[in-house]
């Protein structure tokens, strides 16, 4: 875990027999592998060079010290030039066809010129080794074009260390000067909040079908979105997909508004035949340009970025407490008796607590 | 704040002369002042005796640490009895009638034979002083059954005191005998999902109306509801009121299922002429069976406990964070540096953890 997961540079392995003078190439990579200071990766991502923003996230995505205290100074200085992309949300079950969807919908945004980042937070992918974005084929042609850069899900990773190094991505990316970045995720609830609270406007992605198929929606996902679309409304099915659209209009009416004030917009869309494409990106538009005007787009970041600087502390405080030996010496017997009804969990709480101080006056 | 807030017995006041021999009244007070041993109280709340269960709840609630401690020591020793009510939350926005509904409601309970203590949880009595509950004469009925026990929300604590001491006094509640424990709440969101969190069964009332009037309902509080009444179902209002169930029932039914597999059920009724409440109890006690039958009630409270050990834990740590002097004297420049993108969140919360590391292994 200590070592980098930088997989842009081949590695100099421990212990081989450094023959610099008769391999050309390896000496090359030699001398690319002397560290290069913030200010140098800086450099480079402002000046929009992939190669230097990828090896960048890498550091962000790394578990070494050295690489995390880089990192940092990175998007530090990286944080004057960041802030100017729309940041879209997308979400939907599996099988909805995100990574179609994002193909197209990159590319049509591409074409009214636009450069586009893809981003993932995909705790799954420590499962599946990368359930979405892992395999770049999936978008074969967003992913190899010059105003684009897609960049995976880091495989192996909590929830909380995807969202962070996702949150920080998207700044080296508004840096590099992509306007819109898109942050796809999957239907798992979690993942969902942690999204929400680093982007701008919220895309739920639906099949055509009753009502019901909301019920493949986890709770409370529904509420988040800005905009719904009904994918795959082509050919047979776009009759039902216009249908799906008003019985979810007629749903989201009856949820409350929200702080936006923002009325949440139902349309059609077609990954395969373009439709509704351009309608989805002047409607992320409207809405940018509304919640500016009424300093909901402001006011909105300022609570996100508050809202991960809570997050971050509330989240390394348990770290902190559940790695004291001396509470995992009481944890598991004390949740236990707790959840057998033999302790009040108040009363559990307060005799852990009292460890955590004593262990730390020691 | 380090005096007691029992109300139940007048305080002997410091700096007064004490004239028990000339006043047999107040010597009586004061032999009654004697402090009372865990046991004792713990015997008197067994025999159902609603002083020193009265008594016991206002130690629950001192914030002397002293009581705190006989406090826990009494939540402890009642914990075997404790379990076996129907614990019932219900919410509504303010003028949907929820102190008239529970006085009703309550009585007819106490009809069927049961034993009924109502609750209440109410963060915003700090500034209303007591917006629900606070006034029993709102119940003047159900306050002076000798089946029913009403107790008000502590004033003046924040809605993590509020919770924690409501949770606690359901458990002497049931050691006491009551068989159905109503907490009450009101709309503002965080104290929906507090008292859902210590519930088995939410009701949500509502108001004769549109399916517009979800719109009242703060986000998230729709999807907690076991149960949606639509009150005040009397007089004219009765056929709007049948309206509106249809209504809601649609709305209710494009939500995913609930972990329980209930199915949420919206039933009028009307606290003035008692149509509909023997329904609502009678759906209360289908709920309590399948979920019993299933293993998800039993499974759900050992959730609960298990989310309250977790949530005082996270709740305390956070405290302890952010009462530290190093902590406090860099922490409001930092969110300032953190809101207007100055600073990352996260490495402004690093910096601060760091302090925190700090100032507790001096």
């Amino acid at each position: 875990m200590e070592e980098s997961k930088d997989h842009t540079t081949p590695k100099v392995r421990q212990g081989v027999a450094q023959p610099n003078k008769l391999n050309p190439k390896l000496a090359r990579f030699q001398r690319k592998r002397k560290p290069k200071t913030a200010e140098a990766y800086v450099k480079g991502i402002l000046r929009g060079d992939r190669m230097l923003l990828s090896q960048a996230i890498t550091l962000i995505e790394s578990t070494n010290p050295q690489h995390q205290a880089l990192a940092t100074e990175i998007i530090e200085q990286c944080l004057p030039s960041s802030g100017n992309a729309i940041r879209l949300g997308i979400t939907g079950t599996p099988g909805v066809g995100k990574s179609t969807f994002i193909e197209s919908f990159g590319l049509s945004i591409i074409e009214q010129g636009e450069k586009v980042a893809v981003l993932a937070v995909d705790p799954t992918s420590q499962v599946t080794k990368g359930s979405i974005l892992g395999d770049k084929t999936r978008m074969a042609k967003l992913s190899t074009h010059p105003q684009a850069f897609i960049r995976p899900s880091p495989a192996g990773t909590s929830l909380g260390g995807v969202a962070r190094s996702t949150r920080e991505t998207i700044l080296l990316c508004e840096a590099a000067g992509y306007d819109c970045i898109l942050v796809e995720t999957v239907g798992v609830g979690q993942s969902e909040i942690a999204v929400h609270s680093m982007v701008d406007f919220f895309l739920l992605l639906l099949l055509p079908g009753g009502g019901d198929e909301l019920q493949g929606i986890k709770r409370g996902i529904v509420e988040m979105a800005d905009l719904v679309a009904v994918n795959k409304a082509d050919g047979a099915a776009l009759a039902l997909a216009k249908q799906s659209k008003q019985a979810y209009r007629n749903a989201l009416h009856l949820f409350p508004p929200k702080a936006s004030q923002w009325v949440p917009q139902v349309v059609v869309c077609s990954a395969l035949s373009g439709l509704g494409l351009d309608k989805i990106w002047a409607l992320t538009q409207d809405y940018v340009q509304a919640t500016k005007d009424s300093g909901f787009f402001d006011n909105n970041r300022r609570q996100q970025a508050k809202y991960w600087f809570q997050e971050t502390i509330s989240a390394q405080l348990q770290a902190l407490f559940y790695e004291q030996p001396a509470i995992r010496a009481k944890l598991q017997s004390l949740e236990q008796a707790v959840e057998l009804g033999q302790h009040s969990p108040f009363k559990a709480a307060d005799l852990l607590l009292a460890l955590f101080r004593q262990s730390f006056q020691k």
